[in-house]
């Protein structure tokens, strides 16, 4: 444990899309030493669950918090949301490291959760020792609440234009397009590849869970935001998101300007590529750890398009995990990271 | 009823994709009236089921076979396999006209059907009173078992070879590659977008349920042929079967030798187009009724390989219903099928 | 022609998407006796160019304006941009009927059609005797220039609240999706299958061509709207659009009042199916001549979502040029279209 | 230069898809300390080419062998067909190292060559000084000859039972699925997205051009296998590769033999997973240099299926010449390749 040989970590729920990514990250990361697996369905081998990692001998030890605390340096929840506000207690009360990809410890406030989820929340005082982990803007904490996938790449487009405060209240609309695996690998008439193959299904306008941590960001950063539109459209492929953000501006800007204002933004960030009036595509970040942004300005409406896209199950879950992880620990940012994101 | 007005007709199982491929070639029949909609779990309206057809204003009426020979000419089962064999014997009894699409009354040795479906059998003599369906080769009976989508592509690439005796026994390898439609709506982990995206998955190599329905009718035609090889491979598509199908030949022949005989075998088949050593794409036959079949003769190793295509959801199952359904009462084979394609 | 045995019509560009989708819709078509193609790349035959074709005997003649108007009723121009410009004037002179499926003959400025489309516009008093055919809102003419892709869908999700005039002027934001058959049949880096497949393409943000178009019909029916936000991203589907439109009211309104306002707008028009709150996929109206359209009204924000989804090569292309045709000789709007979406 | 720091390397034709893959396993390879890339069309930066590598500085740098040479321990040729065989005789006439991912110098034979790539053949002697580079069978030389893709899935598939020689002659039949990406960014109507979505194309039977290199391993392994049968069918994925290979035994086996004799021949190979009759699907290896590989014996016909799956621009090009490049210098063979493949 955190010795010569580096770190030795847990994950809890490696058989989801977010823990098989994390644990592919994991093993290759050159600061950890052992990847641990536990189970609320343990004694199963990881290859009998996902036959691409057939060589790795691991077997899902049985979920047992103290000897999780006993064995590891940090656990990963990558647990389906109504899991961790019930586990999250006993590592909050031993001030034990925790980064959370479940969206159940995100918001400060039980009744929002309670809400948006429709699932019990936990208490307020657990709440309030928890880090909301959005990498670029937020310090880290023992427990990290990594954010949703969504979140992530509507934060890192808005940010700069919500900080600079030059936006119209009440202005905002996202139309975000997502694959397939941020719903994860749960079976669902929508992930049925005939039915949404060919296919573009939106879904919960204005009603999607992301929708509150989102607020909560943004008017931490500027309370006279005002509310958001947000649509989310299911588009067929398997990873990831592009988001859409439109914003009326308070006073007429120049596509220099905001240009000006982004980069000074994200200069100190390994992360966030921005490229100007030169819109991303999602395969420009597929499988990495990047949120790629560009901005389009329209001086007839005096709106703003900024595109951002994010590969859901890197920047979007585990590999913003891992950033939070290094932050914890001191460690570059990038490390065990992918520099470059596969293409074609 | 069989007026002036054209025919009335029941369909049990509208809203699996075969039932709803169904349902839209009937309501566009010109010898077709009306077309009434039964089910087993009753009292819902269609467009619940099926957005697409939103503006039908159809109510799933309750599974009734006395009201069902009553009010409608014929029946096409569009079941699930395990139903039909249960269902059957009414009609038969009644000797009330039925197009069976699932794979319950193929067979005619309830012992192969138990084997291979893991199910119980209709009785014998009720399987003896069954037509198989394959409409380019067998004459229509009162109660038609309707192919299976792989065993209508593969004996459609065979049967000029072995009817003409010039394949050497146990010789035929068929590689046969399946959309997603195939399976049915249900949902499994082979159908979840994120699985079979950029993936093949190759499946029941040699235990397919359709071997021996292609059996019963290969050594039927030729009684030396021997046992087959099938390999059956998903890719990801929605509609579409490519039949690879290789044999070798007793004697050496020539391209132009075997392109005679498809060409001689399939002369007044309106539905399948044989394009000679241009071999046949998925696409060529996407959303129609018919087989394309190419072949090349390859005389280094006097093996052909016989590429055979067709839409599962038409050719391969509700459009071959149709097709068998004209022939019953004499139509026009191609009536009431679109004659091109759709494309791209 | 036009005699007991149905029309003649000719097609010039049949080997393109919409070319060959119009192709197959007039084959079928019950008042349609016989299909001449035409081509300025003639004696070629149909079905070397499309292989889904391959049972076509057709033969494309040589473009020889003289001979189409001696030999046909009607003249579907299915020809890439910059070419029906050079053609039209030959049949305006002498009044013969053409619908003309490409961009232009659409706007009725030509400084307007060459600023966005960078290529000579036709006479203005040519562009005035030609009618825009939006086939919901506009009257045919002898020369109807059938609406764009995009314009279509758009116009469709927007047209009820603009004539109601109950926009914000300068809100509207569109946020269109696209498949790749929207572009043609020309090779591109876009149209890659490595490339656009399992990713998300956001291109001529504020600049597509179709926006002019748009823009004509929106200040007919409300010369106070204001410029349009539009955004356009390819999607990997091969057909489909799928428009978000997103307008703020000037007053507050309920979900029941507007959707009232577009059941009252589309009561007499069947290819347009309104849904209500319940918003519809692409797969809703595949290979069929449907506009599918649902919307969200937002209280918070007083906006409001309006989806709209077409068959780009139906509804948005050839679907409607028949559509037109239909209304032209006084045929029911539906005849020679599938009354069905192709499902699943 | 091979120094403490490690080794600077060279890349011409990093624009194509292996090479971009290429470019990217070497940023990340621990021995490698600085990639050089060089072009015939120079002065491009590589993000104006690859948006996805937006934030590397590189500029391309004209070709030039002795500017490579003076500065670069190694030259990785990622050219097209029909380059390398022309650029060759400057590095083999000063024996300075070179990994080539083309097919130029493959074939011992130049006539051979000329057949098959219609090309112009290198010099006799030059190809005798080239080593063909399958890395689990294949000692390595200073010029390597990286295989094709199809050959290392086939040749992987096949090797266990031809050196073992146990396969009846000519009765080998390979049925090959391939990805997009195998062809390279080539724009053709074959890669146009709305013509391969939803479709299978099967092409080139029995004359593609990695035949020869499979039969002048497989022969020198076995001078008694005969001719094979080959078929290759584009599907619509990306990435990847299936070889399903069918071969009919000389005398009966088991599957418990067969297996055996698989695992004996890979047991020191690392990125050859054998899986028995669990069969592997393409997204087992997906980003990754594995090679998985599964057999399914069948006693009725006594013919065996093999299928091996491989991703085309790892273990099918760029990820074994890197494992080429670790042999080369006497590095582990799985050094600077991901350890696992990417999942889902």
């Amino acid at each position: 444990m955190n010795g010569v040989n580096g770190m030795d970590v847990a994950i809890l729920g490696v058989s989801g899309y977010s823990g098989s990514v994390l644990y592919k990250l994991l093993q290759e990361h050159p600061k950890v030493n052992k990847v641990n697996l536990y189970s609320r369905h343990p004694n199963r081998y990881l290859h009998t669950t996902i036959s691409a990692f057939k060589n790795q001998p691991d077997l899902l030890k049985p979920y047992d918090p103290q000897e999780i605390m006993a064995t590891n340096d940090l656990l990963f929840l990558a647990t389906p949301a109504g899991v961790s506000s019930q586990l999250a207690l006993d590592f909050l009360a031993a001030n034990f490291p925790v980064i959370d990809l479940s969206g159940d410890m995100r918001l400060k406030d039980p009744l929002s959760y309670e809400k948006w989820y429709q699932k019990k929340a936990a208490p307020k005082e657990a709440l309030a020792q928890v880090t909301y982990g959005l990498a670029e803007f937020e310090k880290v904490g023992k427990y990290i609440a990594n954010p949703g996938c969504y979140a992530t790449a509507t934060l890192l487009a808005l940010a700069p234009l919500v900080k600079e405060d030059i936006i119209k209240p009440n202005s905002i609309i996202v139309d975000a397009k997502s694959g397939l695996s941020g719903a994860g690998k749960k079976l669902s008439t929508n992930s049925h590849y005939a039915y949404i193959n060919e296919n573009a299904v939106t879904y919960k306008v204005n009603k999607h869970q992301h929708i509150p941590e989102i607020m909560q960001e943004l008017t931490k950063w500027n309370p006279s935001i005002g509310p958001i539109q947000f649509t989310t459209t299911l588009i067929p492929i398997t990873r990831g998101i592009m988001v859409s953000a439109y914003v009326e501006l308070k006073e007429a800007l120049t596509q220099v300007k905001l240009e000006a204002i982004f980069k000074n933004c994200y200069q100190d960030c390994p992360w966030v590529r921005f490229s100007g009036k030169e819109l991303p595509m999602i395969k420009d970040v597929s499988h990495s750890n990047y949120c790629d942004i560009g901005l389009v300005y329209n001086s007839l409406t005096n709106k703003v398009l900024v595109v951002s896209v994010i590969d859901n199950l890197l920047k979007g879950a585990s590999g913003q995990a891992i950033q939070n992880f290094n932050k914890l620990y001191g460690f570059d940012e990038m490390l065990g990271l992918p520099a470059l994101p596969a293409w074609p």
